[in-house]
């Protein structure tokens, strides 16, 4: 049974996973959606009540029957190196792949539809609330009267995209920053703003769960680090991360979060305050790890790649499995 | 409770349900997201673990928790009308406006994930064969050879998008062609191309299913029709769609399909050969009714607003309903 990757041909952190696989004697197919239809191709044949497909890529043939698990980690645009590429053929070959890879009966890190609700923040902040996860006030809206009444609760505010990336090529990572005394928010209306209570934080952590296992790292805050350091992606320290216990606490409501969410891979950051409180900030289902494996030594890879190689689960008896459709 | 309508301002389509949803005094609002952020705005905040969210359009202010439902119409994209539109404003809108909806509680016709993956035909095909439908032969492939295999396997074939309608704008439906007994499928090598047994049909049938309810219509194919008419889209016929039975083992199935795939509305398309077996070409899950309740005198408009105006059930009991999260 195969593993298959969908990432771009560079890709250091789906290398590290790879090594684990192949360690492990497991067979790899990578593939990237954007090779279809040179480098990538695909068949699917719906005959007598059945399905047989199967895909290349880099002169290998794997049989969806014979996979065991998709690891969604950085896909290309669907036909985006074609010879003549188009919006139609990347529809045409996003629809043939992704609809033919989900119904294979692969197990998903992470299922697509999963993923995508997963990417909301607003549902983000709400399912963190709902499995008991301490959430920092959070505003987001176009009113500016809004904003403005909650500026004068949490007069200490920082604002964050609602979405992420900016959309530009290549994506911008958008800072969170801090938000001063005196801003009017009248431009609020002209767009969604997201607001939210900064935390005096003594340290940044990150939580990285694959599967049923929790690793968590901390970066301290610099003793002299200024206020509006907010964003630990744009921080000066030098501190490297450091394991972390995850109290007991966070990791029951860490792994509600997980089964609500459907996700078998998250990348959790939280701040923790003072008082030793983790509040969430979000959790983004395709979060990077490697600089966390680096600095700490933590196994991340090793990890995703044994949750990877687990056998396929019997598939679950279907309500009406009488195939009568002959053709 | 309210009904939310996510739709363009000119759908006579949604006109049609809202004319009873009006006649039952149950609130509507509708709101495009096209209009985000100037006549379409939205707020929600997150404090002492509870979430309040409110949406404003046409000048009518909702409470996200006073909404019973959603009806995914035809919305437009978020933020394409305001002032300075952007790829960045629409992506900022849509996770606002979609993120708050995903967590409302409301019901959905259709739950956007749902729909999205409902939307890919390999999908369908696959999981109409395991409902126990009767799919014809199909093959979705980029091999060359394997169309040609398959071509010397069932010589009367047509081809489709895999897809749907070309993205252009406005968008183009994609007729449905025979394929010609010369064909060299070469060019499959450049793209995902659907090939399909054609069934000698002696009707058209749309079966369209709201809820538990199914509505059939049946079109019959016209004695003097042209084999080469295979989409009865583009048909010459005439001939009004009028009122059908759904056989007992199609309609045990249809509702399987539809449990499957987590869908509150779907307009099922099939073709009746001679035997009278219905053979599934797809399910549509935004498929337009108007043209069959015209035609039939079918209630699908009052089904789906009596679908749509229905109580909230109660929520589920989370598995960690205890909120300890102050801020």
């Amino acid at each position: 049974m195969t593993v298959l990757i969908l990432t771009t041909e560079e890709d250091v952190t789906a290398d590290m996973v790879v090594v684990h696989l192949h360690a492990c004697a497991v067979p790899v197919v990578r593939l990237d959606p954007a090779d279809l239809t040179g480098g990538a191709a695909l068949s699917g044949e719906y005959v007598h009540g059945a399905f047989r497909g199967h895909l290349s890529s880099g002169g290998r043939l794997v049989s969806l029957d014979g996979l065991r698990s998709v690891w969604v980690r950085r896909p290309g645009i669907p036909a985006s190196r074609a010879a003549r590429p188009s919006p139609w053929l990347t529809e045409e070959s996003a629809q043939a792949l992704y609809g033919m890879l989900r119904s294979s009966g692969a197990r998903w890190m992470n299922d697509p539809d999963a993923a995508h609700r997963a990417r909301h923040k607003p549902w983000q902040l709400r399912h963190a609330q709902s499995c008991g996860l301490p959430v920092p006030a959070t505003l987001i809206t176009t009113f500016p009267q809004a904003a403005r009444e909650f500026a004068d609760r949490y007069p200490d505010l920082v604002v964050k995209p609602v979405s992420g990336a900016h959309p530009q090529d290549p994506p911008r990572a958008v800072p969170t920053s801090r938000v001063s005394p005196d801003a009017d928010f009248a431009a609020v209306a002209f767009g969604p703003t997201l607001l939210q209570r900064r935390v005096a934080k003594r340290a940044d952590i990150r939580l990285t769960v694959v599967g049923e296992r929790l690793l968590a790292a901390r970066k301290p805050v610099a003793a002299d680090a200024h206020p509006d350091e907010v964003d630990v992606r744009f921080a000066s320290t030098t501190a490297p991360w450091e394991p972390a216990e995850v109290p007991p606490r966070i990791a029951e409501s860490v792994r509600a979060y997980m089964r609500g969410a459907e996700l078998a891979y998250g990348a959790f950051d939280f701040v923790e305050d003072a008082d030793g409180t983790w509040w969430f900030l979000e959790c983004n289902q395709s979060g990077q790890f490697g600089f966390i494996e680096v600095d700490t030594g933590q196994p991340i890879a090793r990890t995703i790649a044994e949750w990877l190689s687990r056998p396929v689960a019997p598939r679950p008896t279907r309500l009406n499995g009488a195939n009568s459709a002959v053709s």
